[in-house]
């Protein structure tokens, strides 16, 4: 048996101190700090960084050694259509590269994304209907 | 202004029916599906499966050519210990290859790591005196 459950994301980072800094420059709230790793809880789910080579080390492969996209994106939801471009706003002043600027989306919703300094990419959206608990966990619209 | 959320988690996927499969088998419900697209709710967050091409289109980076570890896990948290070892059970029988097999963590949890068909990293951890929120969201105790 397998929860449905998507708990925590840990990215791994070259260089946790600074990848902390970034994401406190967001506004996000430091939990469980030690020198390789650091906690963010983000309303139903945790994001942590993790130095990658001891990531690597605990699933026994070997660490990627390029710097492009990842292939995975984590989404940041929101409640009203213009706090898109606000956050976009928000995470360019915090040091984020901005990968696609607002954008209403053919599934009637809006988004944008941006990168952190080590190219992790995440997406600021907004979608029609989406509630969120009192937590701000998303309550999936569709 | 940028809201402290994890809301969803978007893997790009190089053959998303075959994905989805493999997720449904770990007995996760879908939603929305379309050819190019699936989504499971997972407690306070969403795991979205979005067509690997298509999404590296929407960050405009080139979609990644290796079939390496990407850096990055997401974990499922359970409420006691031995839901490790039969999480990772049952996703052995779902098609996962175990990279790393339960183990008692220094940090004082138990946690196991298994790949899906695309490699993408999934953990299995139980944390002593994590609590969880109706929606099964973890709340971090540390």
């Amino acid at each position: 048996m397998i929860p449905p459950r998507l708990s925590l994301v840990s990215i791994g980072a070259r260089d946790i101190a600074s990848l902390k800094t970034f994401y406190q420059r967001l506004g996000w709230e430091t939990r469980s700090t030690a020198d390789d790793f650091a906690a963010f809880p983000l309303g139903g789910a945790v994001l942590a960084l993790y130095a990658l080579d001891a990531l690597a080390g605990e699933v026994n492969l070997p660490a990627p050694t390029g710097e492009g996209f990842k292939g995975f994106t984590c989404a940041i939801n929101v409640e009203h259509e213009e706090m898109v471009d606000a956050a976009i706003e928000a995470a360019t002043e915090a040091g984020a590269r901005v990968l696609a600027e607002p954008v209403t989306r053919e599934w009637g919703g809006r988004s944008a994304y941006f990168a952190d300094p080590e190219g992790n990419v995440w997406e600021v959206a907004w979608l029609p209907n989406a509630e969120f608990d009192a937590r701000g966990g998303l309550i999936w619209p569709f």
